[in-house]
């Protein structure tokens, strides 16, 4: 078997690669371990930011998120005693998309079955071969019998634990991490949301988060220990704390209902260097990893997309490698952008138990700051909504 | 002997607050424990924030720093591989003006002298009284002989090691300190400066400050470690150390010569709260230090004066303790702020050999986003011309 362009994970990232990289006439072919269904079973929240909304038009896959989206202007950070709205779309002319990162995948896979496109389901010990060289290859295994793909690029949208990178020589990759200890405990509910925007709580209790999914259904969160036992929260205790964290009026107007879902999620901050190994490319997942503060996990593999696919599309369109050279480079400077906002919104809205006093009233100064200026809304917007790639 | 405001310490803010009362028509009489001589001979850099200068004018002690003092419209941040001038005009419509501290301090005891104010220099064993009452007093000596002076008021002006923070009961204050693991070795030279704007540098060795007293003489610091031994620093060592720090078309216009002065300046940040005790105001470094870089020192200072001095004309012209009631509040709230800027542009420029390879990539993500984000710039600038009062 042979395409243009090997791609490893039917996630959105490698769905989204696969779908632009097809729009633009170039062929490719998706390897995944999992099921179709185990892949849409995998729920994640989504706001996506107008440049991933962009690329999906571009992927023509983005009907119904037009139709079902909740675009949004506004986003709330309050502390106990303060609400700020943020108008991003005054500040920066952008807004942000609220639609699930599930629904997202959905689209794109319904889009690249229109296209006719192969992608290889429950897949076993797929490895990446010769990168180095001009003639890389994937071998894997569907129902016991050996396969192989033979290719120009292998494009290792594979997640963090996806063999792409694992498979990489020792000493090849450096990695950057940050763990945190603390992880979002989330509850999904059919209740409408508490605000029409999300609203980011700090509190002297720790983060808060009011979020949803559409107009009747609500998903809350609220920050836990790391090693949280999710059996000691029912749905009460989780209402009740969730309460306390918020701004009185909003605490207020939660309506609460029983919970269709109910995890606990890490946090962790992380980044494998460089993002190119000769034919072999590493996008999203498969290369960093941000807490979910900000909402910046799926728009950074767009980000990384939107730079590969077109340094794909140049290779094939004009002979030019410029793009694929400067590829890790390139998505690794606005990766590195999305991390430091994603650590500082992480650091601005959590409680951390190690922090000394001052630390504490360096983090109400900032929570200060962002409320009183509106430079610092406007930096914060233009993060939020995305910065340009 | 008996005055309305009793200031303890002859410095800027002791003297600044002496001014903009007696304008206003209010007595104070300044007690200080060192010789005028000895105060003057205090070398601090200056860099003053346009409320500074406003209140010099108020103060009618701004002649000479009109005259000759340097107003600066941008500043410059700079890495090995790139510079950025912040244009902080553009940005703010404001601008800082270059001009010693010493230099202030000699303009306001001018003024103070012209007044005819009263200031007792080589005090010895002050002590501030009854401030919980309606009657406070200040007790001390002069040559060996006891004083009272009997006050509406006390003004605690006299610094971090000064008596009067130092002398409240037990547990009524609480501090907050960050110690950093390094201190700025300064060089003063006649020779013309490199840049007619102060250049603050990050590199892979650490910090370095291009900076200026006037257009022909130049004030240049690298940070070194916390105990560093001065005498390890030739001339010649410094110039070739900082050289090093700077991007190379900078290093390259460095004229060196001769240092007339050269010291090692520790970095800390503290502040005390409240900043209020009854009759006794705490004012300045009292009650809160800030690490050089920034230089918000004096003009927190000045900050601290301004709520104070109008709470105290306030409270003399219509009888109204709503300013003195909300003084603390007032000037915390603006020193947080400032400590958070001057702990943030710190944490921005300086080599931390403790922080590990995530905090690093951190660390110059945060650099790359101030280099090519507008909205941050602006959020540097205002920080930096000072934020409103």
């Amino acid at each position: 078997m042979r395409t243009q362009v090997a791609i490893v994970g039917s996630g959105p990232a490698g769905l989204l690669l696969g779908q632009l990289l097809h729009e633009a006439g170039v062929d490719n072919v998706i390897v995944e371990r999992k099921s179709k269904e185990y892949v849409l079973g995998r729920i994640r929240a989504g706001v996506l930011e107008q440049g991933l909304v962009d690329l999906l038009d571009e992927a023509k896959a983005s009907d119904r998120l037009h139709r079902e989206g909740l675009v949004h202007h506004g986003v709330e950070i309050a502390s106990i005693e303060r609400r700020l709205r943020i108008d991003m779309h005054a500040l920066t002319g952008k807004a942000v998309t609220v639609y699930g990162q599930t629904e997202v995948t959905r689209d794109l896979m319904a889009a690249r079955e229109a296209s006719g496109l192969k992608t290889l389901y429950d897949t076993e010990n797929a490895v990446p071969h010769d990168y180095d060289g001009e003639k890389p290859y994937l071998t894997f295994e569907v129902d016991g019998e050996a396969r192989r793909l033979d290719c120009d690029f292998i494009a290792g949208c594979d997640g963090y634990h996806g063999i792409c990178r694992q498979s990489l020589p020792e000493g090849s990759s450096r990695t950057f991490e940050r763990v945190y200890p603390f992880g979002w405990l989330g509850v999904l509910a059919d209740v409408p949301p508490v605000s029409h925007e999300l609203i980011y709580a700090q509190s002297p209790r720790g983060f808060a988060l009011c979020s949803m999914r559409s107009t009747t259904r609500s998903r809350y969160y609220v920050q836990v220990p790391a090693d949280e036992d999710i059996a000691a929260w029912s749905d009460e205790a989780f209402w009740d704390e969730l309460r306390r964290r918020l701004p009185p009026d909003v605490a207020e107007g939660v309506t609460t209902g029983p919970s269709i879902e109910k995890s606990i999620a890490p946090l962790r901050s992380f980044v494998a260097e460089p993002m190119r190994f000769g034919r072999l490319f590493l996008a999203g997942d498969a290369a960093h990893i941000v807490p979910p503060t900000g909402a910046k996990g799926l728009n950074l593999a767009a980000s990384d997309v939107n730079y590969l696919s077109k340094a794909l599309v140049e290779h094939y369109h004009e002979r030019s490698s410029s793009g694929l050279d400067h590829y890790s480079d390139r998505a690794l400077r606005r990766v590195w952008k999305a991390e430091r906002f994603s650590w500082w919104m992480t650091s601005l809205l959590h409680r951390f138990d190690q922090t000394d006093a001052f630390g504490e009233r360096l983090q109400l100064a900032e929570m200060a700051y962002l409320m009183d200026s509106e430079a610092a809304q406007a930096s914060f917007a233009e993060n939020y909504v995305g910065l340009p790639y």
